[in-house]
């Protein structure tokens, strides 16, 4: 493209996870503007391999330290530092010539690592919804004072980020993010509770990994969501709803205290909101065709039904709690859908667990990471605990 | 609100109709920010008078001089300088006072008033689509020489604004402006040649005056609006489109090169834009209830048929033709609308009639306002000659 843009380094957190490795995709199209220099990923060695032969970084880890003396023994036609473990992760967010980080590390070990990225007062990609949803007020806290720009890495939160546009929040009326509504959208209560594994992994727009389609199935993914989105954009719960679009073209709607709405909408590919936070402010051309609506034809919208989504009621009394009942929600649903993808608990099971769980948990001030990481192993440890005693 | 805004003072051209009443109305509701200084109206001397009562404008127009005469011996508790004709409704765009001047004139006649608003390097909230078609180019250049800040005060074009929101032109992909479809989109070609006045004003979505319900029924109006979005956002014909979109809730949509699409949703009141050009880059609160998509259901989406709506094709023509094009356009479908409100010629004529005059009108270099205004008046005669000696 011949502009004279400097080049930016990246570093990818969860190299090579879902969103990780469409990271690399769109960095491998936009070379001239973007140089990876930092790669983590968990175990899969031979992926991680194969990046660093590609991207030649300088840093990268592996989650076990076996394996990364493995690699070290591996050859390589340039110097690449080898690290392991949280440690290792937390290196690769911290190093030093990073302007941008991709946070995709999946679940609650992506904290430390974004926070470690966050600490560094750059630009944040944050693809890791655990992060915002157990800490959003600690990340906000360190990323006022490192100056981190923290830019949303999902459809929907950069959507909402798109459509603010640097705007005045108190000029907000409502951010609605929109759910395709799941695989059991159209069951009515009594048939949803029975649903099989097969059944909810079954996501009718989205292919994601097993976790996260059975939280869509239930819709606690839009839960989380909207507890992310609560962090991320500063937002009081009643700014926040949630509406069902099949479809899922529309992501995420914006209503503005003069009636006006806007609205971002795309063809379903993580790679737009990926591009998007590296090029921010600027956009840069991907190879992805148009959205053609007249070739959609029809959009829907309905209400979303909370007695068939207890999940998401439970996510709405979230945004009004303090942090600990967040930090119990995501803990304990991680466990129970663990448990449900091992077939040890009925699909109904699910939200009956985590709403006992995280209601019995106590009310406690959260200040560290290490409050996080105790309340969230505590209540993991309750939730296992109950499914053995009754399961 | 209590808010430490200065007061902005507005002058509103076209002050009695239906924009030029909307205005009013908002500013009314937002008198801590805004005061009405200069008032320019056509013939409505009573409702004019009203209006001095209400907003105590230190300047006023009324187009005829008789009128204007009988005005002044009107008792009012403050003064008032009270002018006429075109030269009036200019005074009115120019008075040094102003802070922002709402361009609602209707027609050609509205050409001079709005480049005298521009001219002044003010804030011009621009509602008369004729002038951006017929001297777009010359308005950008009067508008980058005074410094005046030219904002769309129509669902469309205000749509489109509010999505790139100071955003990169050249990151725009395209551009689309939705169309209802008028009320015979659902006739076939050949149906909907003979419609009557009555069919063709009975507008599904939008009340609005009869030129432009007419302009609405042959899809001219979304042609004029895609000559004045040329204009107004700087676009090259291949970045400008049309969808058909009977609900009109989606109002304009912006794709950016990376495959983002942004949208402008709102219920259809004319109100919504009219207070974004008057607090623009500020939005206030409004009354108009929420947009509420779940009790919308669906939004439809469809191609626009180009043998069914000539008019809309010749648009798409002009698009790519200098400026000479365009006033022709714009004159002798003012000519035929007219014609076929009288029930001098049928619906097609309406069509027929504006592609054989434009065609024919002689490719020629616009400068000036001057000769606007007499390519305007040879095409509008040349259009009626034609009438008389046909129909």
């Amino acid at each position: 493209m011949g502009n004279t843009d400097s080049v930016k380094n990246v570093s990818v957190l969860g190299s090579t996870g879902s969103i990780g490795q469409s990271t690399l995709e769109i960095i491998s199209h936009l070379k001239e503007s973007f140089h990876v220099v930092g790669l983590s990923a968990g175990r899969n060695k031979e992926l991680l391999y194969k990046q660093i032969i590609d991207f030649e970084p300088d840093i990268v880890s592996l989650s076990s330290e076996k394996e990364a003396d493995e690699l070290k023994r591996m050859k390589f036609d340039h110097r690449v530092i080898i690290r392991c473990g949280q440690e290792g992760a937390e290196e690769v967010a911290g190093y030093p010539k990073n302007d941008i980080i991709i946070s995709a590390i999946t679940g609650i070990n992506g904290l430390k690592p974004t926070i470690a990225a966050v600490r560094s007062g750059k630009r944040v990609g944050l693809a890791n919804k655990e992060s915002m949803v157990a800490a959003g007020a600690l990340i906000n806290k360190e990323a006022a004072e490192s100056g981190a720009e923290v830019i949303p890495v999902d459809s929907e939160h950069s959507g909402v980020f798109q459509c603010l546009h640097k705007g005045n929040i108190k000029e907000v009326k409502k951010v609605i993010l929109t759910a395709s509504g799941g695989p059991f959208f159209h069951l009515n209560q009594r048939d949803i509770k029975n649903q099989s594994v097969e059944d909810a992994l079954d996501h009718p727009r989205w292919s994601m990994g097993k976790k996260i389609s059975i939280d869509s199935a239930t819709m606690m993914n839009k839960g989380l969501e909207l507890i992310e989105a609560k962090w991320l954009f500063n937002l009081p719960p009643e700014k926040l709803d949630v509406l069902i679009h099949p479809q899922s073209i529309v992501h995420s709607l914006v209503e503005m205290r003069d009636g006006s709405v806007l609205a971002q909408l795309s063809l379903t590919d993580m790679k737009i909101p990926i591009q998007f936070a590296l090029t921010y402010p600027r956009r840069k051309e991907s190879a992805l065709p148009s959205l053609d609506l007249s070739e959609v034809g029809t959009l829907d919208f309905y209400k979303a039904d909370l007695d068939k989504f207890p999940l998401l009621r439970l996510a709405f009394k979230a945004l009004r709690k303090e942090q600990y009942f967040s930090i119990a929600v995501n803990a304990s649903n991680e466990s129970a859908v663990r448990a449900f993808l091992k077939r040890k608990i009925s699909f109904s099971d699910i939200w009956d667990l985590v709403i006992e769980v995280t209601e019995e948990t106590k009310k406690m001030e959260i200040k560290t990471v290490k409050d996080i990481l105790i309340l969230d192993q505590e209540t993991r440890d309750r939730t296992l605990n109950k499914i053995k005693q009754r399961y």
